[in-house]
């Protein structure tokens, strides 16, 4: 196993170390793993907490900070973390105006972050994501998995957030995301996690695999590798076949799983670009480059997101993180 | 070869079609392969050229826009361009106020850049990067390499050109931060460039490369795999040792050379914040990420910029590009 690490079990405990030390203007509480704004809580502003499994970085960590989240809990690599880290969070970021948790749709996050939920006296709304087109159940979820649009709906309902919406108006424009985004994504390699020390699954040379999940769980089907023209095609037909993507433009985010340099997923997202273009879908805005990423697994994801007025000027917002930053 | 890619010789070419549709914001002449701002030339403005091979992105395309390049000229990958790109991007840039060349330290580079200086009527200067402590002379450099002090030199000294400092002082900032810039690299694995379709070279599952250059270029030495604290160690001790850190406070810029995941780049960034501690060395701002890599190369380097209180402020100063974006 190559990797730039210390001790496998280790691994998150010394990467939050390494944030802290790169973002003074974070607040990071090692004991409990928990990245916050530093200045948490913001009085009169809802509270934004997600977190989940360590592995998909920047995701969450690094997306917390004005405009976007006010905490993030982190699990050990791909897995939930516990409700007592999501109480702390939620705790520290309660200004008065509750608090809501953005949750990945995977049986062990939804679980614990309900029991935290129970747990504290700050009132507290849950949006559950589950955008991920490629299966219906799967290895860690009951429903869709929830994937890259995620990334979209941290950004905008931080921004909601931000100016100063209450938590019932905050939990609906998070719901409306989520409705309104889907997501594919696929893999030329798997990952390996630290603590196993091989990788998580088998990939033939000549094999790739369609409609993975994040954590390398199973996805549709096993096909010869192909052009980046027909891996465009297999994660943007299932996408489009879902939702009508042609009454709003779209946010179109073509995301690297880790390993795929940025040259290929640009090339990607020119491929996915032409699909749209002959589908009638007129693209607004995107994104491009690891933002979702699953350690070190080669391939890619497509998340479209149906976008109205008030979602992209939310999308438009400044935010300053260290994953996401603009106009600020 | 696993990759999202069509036809390996295409790969450049459409690249920078994604790149086109992703950032409408930019200018991109595909006939020669050149990113533009989109309002280029500005009027009374130094303007900013550099360029390279591909394969180093999201250098030198993403970094092009408001704050830092004018435009980038797009090699084949790990292929300097040719003198009629920087020919036509010298000419695209021109608002009258002369025109900066940034050159990394690589002999087709450096001949290429400096035909095309005399090709054009523009007033043109130039700066030749060369950071990189590992090896004195190189497989495609006499003299240094120029490395991760690239990515920190583009944004600090188009912050210079925005504010409208003359020709003259452009370059002598640019000279400034080459003078005061130190990286040294490692790889874990070797990168697969598209055409060749093989890994570069073969480096054994027990063993990493240190010093390594950003195509896969030798280093100082091959050693045993190492945990990630002496790794930092074996990437610091040289750069401290080359150059007097002390007198002023550090921009620290840890880069992934690709396929290496940002938890693993946290985790290292943590390792050198130590080192730099106990060598007395005060850390300002810091960058962590993937900025100047090598396709799929696994691995990462350090670099360390001395940065006087006019380097600090125009780091700080906006800028809006694909790759580094805030304040704007």
């Amino acid at each position: 196993m190559k990797k730039l690490i210390n001790d496998p079990a280790a691994v998150v405990a010394e990467a939050l170390r390494g944030m802290a030390a790169a973002h003074p203007e974070l607040r990071v509480d090692h004991e409990n793993r928990i990245v916050f704004r530093g200045d948490a809580p913001v009085r009169g502003k809802v509270g934004l907490v997600s977190g989940g499994g360590s592995g998909h970085e920047p995701m969450h960590g690094g997306f917390v900070g004005p405009g976007m989240l006010d905490a993030a809990c982190a699990g050990e690599v791909f897995t939930s973390p516990v409700p007592d880290q999501m109480v702390a969070a939620t705790q520290g970021v309660d200004g008065g105006a509750g608090v809501l948790h953005i949750v990945k749709n995977y049986t062990g996050d939804v679980m614990n972050f309900e029991m935290a939920a129970e747990l504290v006296e700050t009132e507290v709304e849950t949006v559950v994501v589950d955008d991920d087109v490629a299966v219906q159940d799967s290895l860690y979820t009951a429903g869709r998995r929830g994937v890259g649009t995620t990334v979209l709906l941290e950004k905008i309902v931080g921004a909601a957030a931000e100016q100063g919406r209450p938590l019932a108006e905050v939990a609906a424009v998070a719901r409306k995301v989520d409705d309104r985004g889907r997501s594919m994504g696929m893999a030329l390699t798997s990952c390996t996690v630290p603590a196993a020390g091989h990788p998580t699954f088998e990939l033939p040379e000549t094999e790739m695999e369609i409609g993975i999940g994040i954590h390398g769980e199973p996805g549709r089907r096993r096909v010869p590798l192909a052009p980046a023209r027909e891996i465009a095609e297999m994660l943007v037909e299932p996408v489009l076949s879902d939702l009508d993507f042609t009454a709003d433009p779209v946010i179109c985010f073509v995301n690297g799983m880790g390993a795929s340099p940025l040259l290929e997923l640009y090339l990607m997202y020119g491929e996915v670009a032409a699909l749209l273009e002959k589908a009638g879908v007129r693209v607004a805005r995107s994104l491009v480059g690891p933002y979702i990423t699953s350690l070190d697994m080669a391939g890619c994801s497509v998340t479209l997101l149906s976008a109205d007025d008030d979602l992209l000027g939310l999308w438009d917002a400044p935010v300053n993180t260290p994953g996401l930053r603009w106009g600020a």
